[in-house]
Protein backbone atom coordinates (compact mmCIF):
# COMPACT_ATOMS: atom_id res chain seq x y z
CA UNK A 1 0.00 0.00 0.00
CA UNK A 2 1.01 3.62 -0.62
CA UNK A 3 0.43 5.81 1.78
CA UNK A 4 -1.39 9.32 0.86
CA UNK A 5 -1.07 11.31 3.55
CA UNK A 6 -2.86 14.08 2.02
CA UNK A 7 -6.36 14.59 2.77
CA UNK A 8 -8.02 16.61 0.61
CA UNK A 9 -11.28 18.75 0.42
CA UNK A 10 -13.05 16.30 -1.69
CA UNK A 11 -12.30 13.54 1.00
CA UNK A 12 -13.63 15.69 3.69
CA UNK A 13 -16.81 16.66 1.90
CA UNK A 14 -17.88 13.16 1.11
CA UNK A 15 -16.76 12.15 5.07
CA UNK A 16 -19.18 14.51 5.95
CA UNK A 17 -22.15 13.55 4.15
CA UNK A 18 -21.30 10.13 5.26
CA UNK A 19 -21.51 11.29 9.15
CA UNK A 20 -25.14 13.17 8.22
CA UNK A 21 -26.53 9.94 6.98
CA UNK A 22 -24.94 7.59 9.42
CA UNK A 23 -25.96 9.80 12.26
CA UNK A 24 -29.73 11.02 11.19
CA UNK A 25 -30.50 7.07 10.91
CA UNK A 26 -29.96 6.08 14.18
CA UNK A 27 -31.09 9.46 15.74
CA UNK A 28 -34.41 9.32 14.49
CA UNK A 29 -35.23 5.78 13.77
CA UNK A 30 -37.59 4.33 16.87
CA UNK A 31 -39.52 8.04 16.51
CA UNK A 32 -43.52 7.33 16.93
CA UNK A 33 -44.82 8.23 13.66
CA UNK A 34 -48.34 8.55 11.59
CA UNK A 35 -49.88 9.60 8.79
CA UNK A 36 -50.71 12.90 11.23
CA UNK A 37 -47.44 13.81 11.71
CA UNK A 38 -45.42 12.42 9.29
CA UNK A 39 -44.88 15.81 7.59
CA UNK A 40 -43.44 17.61 10.58
CA UNK A 41 -41.87 14.95 11.21
CA UNK A 42 -40.01 15.28 7.84
CA UNK A 43 -39.45 19.11 8.42
CA UNK A 44 -38.11 18.50 12.20
CA UNK A 45 -35.53 16.23 10.34
CA UNK A 46 -34.40 18.60 7.51
CA UNK A 47 -34.05 21.38 10.20
CA UNK A 48 -31.87 19.64 12.61
CA UNK A 49 -29.33 17.73 9.62
CA UNK A 50 -29.21 21.13 8.43
CA UNK A 51 -27.81 22.74 11.82
CA UNK A 52 -24.50 20.33 11.17
CA UNK A 53 -21.67 21.48 9.65
CA UNK A 54 -21.29 22.00 5.89
CA UNK A 55 -24.90 21.05 5.32
CA UNK A 56 -26.08 23.35 2.19
CA UNK A 57 -29.76 21.02 2.30
CA UNK A 58 -31.35 18.65 3.27
CA UNK A 59 -34.74 16.65 1.97
CA UNK A 60 -36.26 14.46 3.97
CA UNK A 61 -39.02 11.95 2.33
CA UNK A 62 -41.23 9.68 4.83
CA UNK A 63 -42.82 6.74 2.69
CA UNK A 64 -46.52 7.87 3.69
CA UNK A 65 -47.90 4.49 2.04
CA UNK A 66 -45.55 2.52 4.75
CA UNK A 67 -46.48 4.48 7.64
CA UNK A 68 -50.50 4.09 7.07
CA UNK A 69 -49.86 0.09 6.69
CA UNK A 70 -47.66 -0.01 9.82
CA UNK A 71 -50.26 2.32 11.94
CA UNK A 72 -52.83 0.13 10.54
CA UNK A 73 -51.62 -2.97 11.71
CA UNK A 74 -51.45 -2.40 15.56
CA UNK A 75 -54.28 -1.13 17.29
CA UNK A 76 -53.08 2.34 18.83
CA UNK A 77 -52.79 3.86 15.32
CA UNK A 78 -49.55 5.03 14.94
CA UNK A 79 -45.57 3.32 14.61
CA UNK A 80 -41.87 3.69 14.68
CA UNK A 81 -40.08 5.70 11.57
CA UNK A 82 -37.90 2.54 10.45
CA UNK A 83 -34.57 2.35 7.68
CA UNK A 84 -37.69 1.15 4.90
CA UNK A 85 -39.78 4.13 5.44
CA UNK A 86 -36.88 6.36 4.75
CA UNK A 87 -35.48 8.50 1.20
CA UNK A 88 -33.16 11.52 2.92
CA UNK A 89 -30.63 13.40 0.52
CA UNK A 90 -28.06 15.59 1.66
CA UNK A 91 -25.88 18.05 -0.18
CA UNK A 92 -22.93 18.90 1.44
CA UNK A 93 -20.38 21.87 0.66
CA UNK A 94 -17.09 22.13 1.73
CA UNK A 95 -14.66 24.24 0.68
CA UNK A 96 -15.59 23.91 -3.24
CA UNK A 97 -16.58 20.42 -3.11
CA UNK A 98 -20.14 19.70 -3.44
CA UNK A 99 -21.53 16.62 -2.16
CA UNK A 100 -25.18 14.63 -3.27
CA UNK A 101 -25.50 11.88 -0.70
CA UNK A 102 -28.35 9.36 -0.24
CA UNK A 103 -30.04 7.01 1.66
CA UNK A 104 -33.20 4.91 0.22
CA UNK A 105 -34.51 1.43 1.20
CA UNK A 106 -33.54 -1.08 -1.55
CA UNK A 107 -36.48 -3.65 -1.22
CA UNK A 108 -34.29 -5.99 -3.46
CA UNK A 109 -31.71 -5.55 -0.84
CA UNK A 110 -33.58 -5.08 1.88
CA UNK A 111 -31.30 -2.51 3.34
CA UNK A 112 -31.29 1.57 3.76
CA UNK A 113 -28.64 2.05 1.23
CA UNK A 114 -26.93 4.99 1.74
CA UNK A 115 -24.80 6.28 -1.39
CA UNK A 116 -23.19 9.07 -2.93
CA UNK A 117 -24.78 10.45 -6.29
CA UNK A 118 -22.78 13.21 -7.50
CA UNK A 119 -19.62 15.10 -6.67
CA UNK A 120 -18.82 18.58 -7.87
CA UNK A 121 -15.89 21.08 -7.98
CA UNK B 1 -43.40 -10.84 50.60
CA UNK B 2 -47.00 -10.73 50.41
CA UNK B 3 -47.94 -11.12 46.73
CA UNK B 4 -50.77 -8.65 45.09
CA UNK B 5 -51.44 -10.38 42.11
CA UNK B 6 -53.49 -7.97 40.96
CA UNK B 7 -52.20 -4.85 39.19
CA UNK B 8 -54.66 -2.24 39.60
CA UNK B 9 -55.83 0.65 36.78
CA UNK B 10 -53.57 3.02 38.96
CA UNK B 11 -50.91 0.65 38.70
CA UNK B 12 -51.33 0.88 34.54
CA UNK B 13 -51.74 4.38 34.57
CA UNK B 14 -48.59 5.12 36.24
CA UNK B 15 -46.68 2.42 34.64
CA UNK B 16 -47.58 3.70 31.66
CA UNK B 17 -46.08 7.14 31.99
CA UNK B 18 -43.06 6.28 33.37
CA UNK B 19 -42.75 4.23 29.82
CA UNK B 20 -43.45 7.35 27.99
CA UNK B 21 -40.91 9.20 30.25
CA UNK B 22 -38.00 6.75 29.42
CA UNK B 23 -39.15 6.35 25.99
CA UNK B 24 -38.66 9.95 24.93
CA UNK B 25 -35.74 10.62 26.79
CA UNK B 26 -33.38 8.32 25.02
CA UNK B 27 -35.51 8.88 21.74
CA UNK B 28 -34.88 12.67 21.58
CA UNK B 29 -31.93 13.34 23.60
CA UNK B 30 -29.13 13.58 21.14
CA UNK B 31 -30.91 15.56 18.66
CA UNK B 32 -29.02 18.57 16.88
CA UNK B 33 -30.63 21.46 17.87
CA UNK B 34 -30.50 25.76 18.07
CA UNK B 35 -31.88 28.39 19.28
CA UNK B 36 -33.45 28.79 15.72
CA UNK B 37 -34.84 25.31 16.14
CA UNK B 38 -35.88 24.67 19.55
CA UNK B 39 -39.49 25.55 19.45
CA UNK B 40 -40.45 23.21 16.38
CA UNK B 41 -38.74 20.44 18.05
CA UNK B 42 -40.56 20.85 20.91
CA UNK B 43 -43.69 20.78 19.05
CA UNK B 44 -42.63 17.67 17.61
CA UNK B 45 -41.79 15.76 20.47
CA UNK B 46 -44.93 16.41 21.90
CA UNK B 47 -46.89 15.58 18.78
CA UNK B 48 -44.64 12.26 18.40
CA UNK B 49 -45.01 11.45 22.41
CA UNK B 50 -49.43 12.00 21.98
CA UNK B 51 -49.37 9.22 19.42
CA UNK B 52 -48.47 6.18 22.26
CA UNK B 53 -51.21 4.56 23.76
CA UNK B 54 -53.34 6.58 27.14
CA UNK B 55 -51.14 9.91 26.60
CA UNK B 56 -53.64 12.25 27.11
CA UNK B 57 -51.54 15.85 26.66
CA UNK B 58 -47.88 16.45 26.72
CA UNK B 59 -45.98 19.73 27.16
CA UNK B 60 -41.91 20.20 26.26
CA UNK B 61 -39.97 22.56 27.60
CA UNK B 62 -36.49 23.09 26.30
CA UNK B 63 -34.02 24.98 28.27
CA UNK B 64 -33.65 28.13 25.96
CA UNK B 65 -30.68 29.62 27.93
CA UNK B 66 -28.92 26.27 28.39
CA UNK B 67 -29.00 26.11 24.32
CA UNK B 68 -28.28 29.60 23.88
CA UNK B 69 -24.96 29.13 26.22
CA UNK B 70 -24.27 25.65 24.39
CA UNK B 71 -24.31 26.70 21.25
CA UNK B 72 -22.05 29.51 21.77
CA UNK B 73 -19.65 26.90 22.89
CA UNK B 74 -18.62 25.10 19.93
CA UNK B 75 -18.01 27.38 16.48
CA UNK B 76 -20.89 25.55 15.03
CA UNK B 77 -23.77 27.32 16.36
CA UNK B 78 -25.59 24.32 17.60
CA UNK B 79 -25.71 21.54 19.75
CA UNK B 80 -27.55 18.25 21.26
CA UNK B 81 -30.37 18.34 22.72
CA UNK B 82 -29.68 16.74 26.85
CA UNK B 83 -30.86 16.05 29.57
CA UNK B 84 -29.95 18.88 31.46
CA UNK B 85 -32.28 20.79 29.12
CA UNK B 86 -35.49 19.53 29.47
CA UNK B 87 -38.63 20.05 31.43
CA UNK B 88 -41.21 18.05 30.37
CA UNK B 89 -44.73 17.04 31.37
CA UNK B 90 -47.35 14.05 30.12
CA UNK B 91 -50.48 13.43 31.75
CA UNK B 92 -51.54 9.76 31.18
CA UNK B 93 -55.25 8.78 31.33
CA UNK B 94 -56.10 5.04 31.83
CA UNK B 95 -59.32 4.20 32.59
CA UNK B 96 -60.58 6.37 35.03
CA UNK B 97 -56.96 7.11 36.65
CA UNK B 98 -55.27 10.22 35.64
CA UNK B 99 -51.35 10.42 36.04
CA UNK B 100 -49.55 13.69 35.70
CA UNK B 101 -45.17 13.01 35.61
CA UNK B 102 -42.66 14.86 34.90
CA UNK B 103 -38.87 14.83 33.91
CA UNK B 104 -37.04 17.81 35.00
CA UNK B 105 -33.04 18.81 35.39
CA UNK B 106 -32.19 19.10 39.43
CA UNK B 107 -29.30 21.36 39.50
CA UNK B 108 -28.51 20.49 43.07
CA UNK B 109 -28.64 16.38 41.74
CA UNK B 110 -27.47 16.86 38.55
CA UNK B 111 -29.88 14.14 37.30
CA UNK B 112 -32.66 14.47 35.04
CA UNK B 113 -35.33 13.61 37.68
CA UNK B 114 -38.11 11.85 36.53
CA UNK B 115 -41.31 11.50 39.14
CA UNK B 116 -44.82 11.33 39.66
CA UNK B 117 -46.27 14.86 40.26
CA UNK B 118 -50.38 13.74 40.43
CA UNK B 119 -52.45 11.09 40.29
CA UNK B 120 -56.47 11.77 40.09
CA UNK B 121 -59.12 9.06 40.00
CA UNK C 1 -62.58 13.50 40.18
CA UNK C 2 -61.40 12.88 43.48
CA UNK C 3 -57.68 13.79 43.70
CA UNK C 4 -55.13 11.41 45.44
CA UNK C 5 -52.38 13.53 46.32
CA UNK C 6 -50.24 11.06 48.46
CA UNK C 7 -48.24 9.02 45.67
CA UNK C 8 -47.07 5.68 47.84
CA UNK C 9 -43.97 3.48 47.34
CA UNK C 10 -46.20 1.22 45.11
CA UNK C 11 -46.82 4.20 42.65
CA UNK C 12 -43.12 4.80 42.73
CA UNK C 13 -42.30 1.27 42.21
CA UNK C 14 -44.58 0.84 39.01
CA UNK C 15 -43.46 4.39 38.00
CA UNK C 16 -39.53 3.10 38.31
CA UNK C 17 -40.19 -0.44 35.99
CA UNK C 18 -42.00 1.90 33.54
CA UNK C 19 -39.10 4.11 32.69
CA UNK C 20 -36.51 0.98 32.48
CA UNK C 21 -38.71 -0.47 29.96
CA UNK C 22 -39.12 2.74 27.79
CA UNK C 23 -35.40 4.07 28.36
CA UNK C 24 -34.03 0.39 27.42
CA UNK C 25 -36.15 -0.01 24.26
CA UNK C 26 -35.49 3.94 23.13
CA UNK C 27 -31.80 3.20 23.67
CA UNK C 28 -30.85 0.04 22.27
CA UNK C 29 -33.33 -0.36 19.09
CA UNK C 30 -31.03 0.21 16.10
CA UNK C 31 -28.18 -1.54 17.20
CA UNK C 32 -26.36 -3.75 14.92
CA UNK C 33 -26.74 -7.22 15.55
CA UNK C 34 -25.80 -10.70 14.34
CA UNK C 35 -25.46 -14.43 15.50
CA UNK C 36 -22.65 -13.75 16.31
CA UNK C 37 -23.42 -10.70 18.74
CA UNK C 38 -26.05 -11.11 19.88
CA UNK C 39 -25.42 -13.22 23.29
CA UNK C 40 -22.78 -10.09 24.49
CA UNK C 41 -25.05 -7.53 23.02
CA UNK C 42 -27.88 -8.98 25.67
CA UNK C 43 -25.26 -9.22 28.36
CA UNK C 44 -24.21 -5.57 28.25
CA UNK C 45 -27.86 -4.13 28.07
CA UNK C 46 -28.72 -6.37 31.48
CA UNK C 47 -25.38 -4.59 32.83
CA UNK C 48 -26.18 -1.22 31.84
CA UNK C 49 -29.73 -1.02 32.97
CA UNK C 50 -29.15 -2.55 36.17
CA UNK C 51 -27.08 0.87 36.86
CA UNK C 52 -30.19 2.69 37.10
CA UNK C 53 -32.03 3.66 40.19
CA UNK C 54 -33.91 0.51 42.04
CA UNK C 55 -33.17 -2.12 39.63
CA UNK C 56 -33.03 -5.26 41.20
CA UNK C 57 -32.34 -7.47 38.01
CA UNK C 58 -32.63 -7.46 34.67
CA UNK C 59 -32.81 -10.53 31.84
CA UNK C 60 -32.77 -9.62 28.52
CA UNK C 61 -33.56 -12.31 25.27
CA UNK C 62 -33.31 -11.39 22.16
CA UNK C 63 -34.73 -13.62 19.22
CA UNK C 64 -32.11 -15.72 17.55
CA UNK C 65 -34.48 -17.26 14.60
CA UNK C 66 -35.51 -13.42 13.91
CA UNK C 67 -31.76 -12.47 13.73
CA UNK C 68 -31.31 -15.08 11.62
CA UNK C 69 -33.68 -14.90 9.26
CA UNK C 70 -32.48 -11.03 9.19
CA UNK C 71 -29.45 -11.37 8.92
CA UNK C 72 -30.08 -14.04 6.25
CA UNK C 73 -32.04 -11.56 4.31
CA UNK C 74 -29.40 -9.02 3.67
CA UNK C 75 -26.18 -9.57 1.96
CA UNK C 76 -24.19 -7.93 4.66
CA UNK C 77 -25.18 -10.54 7.22
CA UNK C 78 -26.24 -8.72 10.30
CA UNK C 79 -29.12 -6.60 10.94
CA UNK C 80 -30.57 -4.16 13.81
CA UNK C 81 -31.87 -5.00 16.95
CA UNK C 82 -35.96 -4.20 16.51
CA UNK C 83 -38.72 -4.30 19.11
CA UNK C 84 -39.86 -7.65 17.21
CA UNK C 85 -36.82 -9.26 18.58
CA UNK C 86 -37.04 -8.39 22.29
CA UNK C 87 -37.89 -10.24 25.37
CA UNK C 88 -37.15 -8.01 28.52
CA UNK C 89 -38.21 -8.53 32.25
CA UNK C 90 -36.79 -6.05 35.21
CA UNK C 91 -37.64 -6.17 38.10
CA UNK C 92 -37.50 -3.01 40.42
CA UNK C 93 -36.70 -3.04 44.03
CA UNK C 94 -38.17 0.60 45.98
CA UNK C 95 -38.61 0.40 49.43
CA UNK C 96 -40.52 -2.65 50.20
CA UNK C 97 -42.06 -3.06 46.66
CA UNK C 98 -41.25 -5.22 44.10
CA UNK C 99 -42.33 -4.94 40.66
CA UNK C 100 -41.34 -7.46 37.78
CA UNK C 101 -42.30 -5.54 34.60
CA UNK C 102 -41.61 -7.02 30.94
CA UNK C 103 -41.45 -5.84 27.35
CA UNK C 104 -42.29 -8.74 24.80
CA UNK C 105 -43.29 -8.38 21.36
CA UNK C 106 -47.05 -9.62 20.88
CA UNK C 107 -47.33 -11.29 17.26
CA UNK C 108 -51.03 -10.82 17.21
CA UNK C 109 -51.52 -7.19 18.42
CA UNK C 110 -47.90 -6.46 16.04
CA UNK C 111 -46.56 -4.17 18.99
CA UNK C 112 -43.81 -4.82 21.52
CA UNK C 113 -46.04 -4.95 24.74
CA UNK C 114 -45.18 -3.59 27.87
CA UNK C 115 -46.90 -4.49 30.95
CA UNK C 116 -46.19 -5.38 34.68
CA UNK C 117 -46.43 -8.62 35.60
CA UNK C 118 -46.33 -8.77 39.35
CA UNK C 119 -46.38 -6.80 42.39
CA UNK C 120 -45.28 -7.64 45.75
CA UNK C 121 -45.15 -5.72 49.24
CA UNK D 1 -18.98 24.22 -11.12
CA UNK D 2 -17.68 20.81 -13.12
CA UNK D 3 -19.23 18.00 -12.57
CA UNK D 4 -17.36 14.87 -11.69
CA UNK D 5 -20.19 12.27 -12.45
CA UNK D 6 -17.70 9.21 -11.73
CA UNK D 7 -17.54 8.27 -8.01
CA UNK D 8 -14.15 6.57 -7.06
CA UNK D 9 -13.34 3.55 -4.31
CA UNK D 10 -11.58 6.58 -2.35
CA UNK D 11 -15.01 8.38 -2.32
CA UNK D 12 -16.34 5.40 -1.39
CA UNK D 13 -14.07 4.25 1.31
CA UNK D 14 -14.18 7.66 2.70
CA UNK D 15 -18.23 8.19 2.44
CA UNK D 16 -18.62 4.77 4.18
CA UNK D 17 -15.88 5.63 7.77
CA UNK D 18 -18.22 9.11 7.51
CA UNK D 19 -21.50 6.43 8.30
CA UNK D 20 -19.88 4.46 10.62
CA UNK D 21 -19.00 7.44 13.33
CA UNK D 22 -21.70 8.78 12.43
CA UNK D 23 -24.24 6.13 13.36
CA UNK D 24 -22.13 4.81 16.69
CA UNK D 25 -22.25 8.23 18.37
CA UNK D 26 -25.59 8.32 17.88
CA UNK D 27 -26.82 5.15 18.53
CA UNK D 28 -24.55 4.79 21.42
CA UNK D 29 -24.81 7.91 23.13
CA UNK D 30 -27.12 8.27 26.02
CA UNK D 31 -26.25 4.50 27.29
CA UNK D 32 -26.16 4.14 31.19
CA UNK D 33 -22.53 3.49 32.09
CA UNK D 34 -20.32 3.67 35.28
CA UNK D 35 -16.25 2.47 35.64
CA UNK D 36 -17.82 -1.17 36.27
CA UNK D 37 -19.69 -1.68 32.56
CA UNK D 38 -17.24 0.27 30.84
CA UNK D 39 -14.92 -1.48 29.60
CA UNK D 40 -17.52 -4.46 28.14
CA UNK D 41 -19.30 -1.51 26.51
CA UNK D 42 -16.35 -0.59 24.97
CA UNK D 43 -15.80 -4.63 23.09
CA UNK D 44 -19.95 -4.45 22.25
CA UNK D 45 -19.49 -0.93 20.29
CA UNK D 46 -16.42 -2.37 18.74
CA UNK D 47 -18.71 -5.53 17.74
CA UNK D 48 -21.54 -4.32 16.44
CA UNK D 49 -19.80 -1.65 14.19
CA UNK D 50 -17.69 -4.35 12.72
CA UNK D 51 -20.92 -5.98 11.59
CA UNK D 52 -21.63 -3.44 9.31
CA UNK D 53 -20.12 -3.16 5.66
CA UNK D 54 -16.65 -2.84 4.92
CA UNK D 55 -15.58 -2.11 8.78
CA UNK D 56 -11.61 -3.37 8.91
CA UNK D 57 -11.03 -2.92 12.38
CA UNK D 58 -12.78 -0.46 15.29
CA UNK D 59 -10.98 0.28 18.64
CA UNK D 60 -13.05 2.33 21.13
CA UNK D 61 -11.47 4.15 23.88
CA UNK D 62 -14.42 5.36 26.87
CA UNK D 63 -12.47 8.37 29.30
CA UNK D 64 -12.53 6.49 32.89
CA UNK D 65 -11.62 10.04 34.59
CA UNK D 66 -14.77 11.50 32.94
CA UNK D 67 -17.16 8.35 33.59
CA UNK D 68 -15.43 8.54 37.56
CA UNK D 69 -16.11 12.31 37.55
CA UNK D 70 -19.19 12.23 35.90
CA UNK D 71 -20.75 8.85 38.27
CA UNK D 72 -19.42 10.74 41.31
CA UNK D 73 -21.12 13.82 40.86
CA UNK D 74 -24.62 11.85 41.20
CA UNK D 75 -26.21 9.54 43.94
CA UNK D 76 -26.69 7.01 41.67
CA UNK D 77 -23.20 6.20 40.70
CA UNK D 78 -23.55 6.11 36.89
CA UNK D 79 -24.07 8.43 34.14
CA UNK D 80 -24.11 8.67 30.23
CA UNK D 81 -22.13 7.91 27.61
CA UNK D 82 -21.26 11.19 26.09
CA UNK D 83 -19.70 12.42 22.73
CA UNK D 84 -16.69 14.17 25.55
CA UNK D 85 -16.05 10.90 26.74
CA UNK D 86 -15.58 9.24 23.39
CA UNK D 87 -11.95 8.14 21.27
CA UNK D 88 -12.97 5.88 18.22
CA UNK D 89 -11.15 4.77 16.16
CA UNK D 90 -12.62 3.04 12.74
CA UNK D 91 -10.77 1.43 9.70
CA UNK D 92 -12.90 0.79 6.69
CA UNK D 93 -10.93 -1.15 3.70
CA UNK D 94 -13.50 -0.50 0.46
CA UNK D 95 -12.04 -2.56 -2.49
CA UNK D 96 -8.33 -1.33 -2.26
CA UNK D 97 -8.92 1.61 -0.23
CA UNK D 98 -7.82 1.90 3.54
CA UNK D 99 -9.21 4.87 5.55
CA UNK D 100 -8.30 5.56 9.52
CA UNK D 101 -10.88 7.77 10.43
CA UNK D 102 -11.49 9.01 14.24
CA UNK D 103 -13.94 10.57 16.35
CA UNK D 104 -12.46 12.37 19.37
CA UNK D 105 -13.55 15.02 21.59
CA UNK D 106 -11.30 18.27 20.99
CA UNK D 107 -11.54 20.28 24.80
CA UNK D 108 -10.53 23.28 22.59
CA UNK D 109 -13.50 23.20 20.32
CA UNK D 110 -16.04 21.51 23.14
CA UNK D 111 -16.73 19.98 20.39
CA UNK D 112 -16.79 15.52 19.37
CA UNK D 113 -14.37 16.10 16.18
CA UNK D 114 -14.85 13.72 13.32
CA UNK D 115 -12.51 13.53 11.17
CA UNK D 116 -9.97 11.45 8.11
CA UNK D 117 -6.58 10.12 9.50
CA UNK D 118 -5.78 8.36 7.01
CA UNK D 119 -6.15 7.16 3.47
CA UNK D 120 -3.68 4.39 1.92
CA UNK D 121 -4.62 2.57 -1.55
Amino acid sequence: MIEKERISDRDKAVFEAGIKLGALYHQFTGTPVSTETVEELERVIERSVSLQPWVNSVEVKIDREKVRKRENENQFKYCELSGEMLDVKVVVLYEKVEVHARVKYEEKMDYPLMHVEKVSV
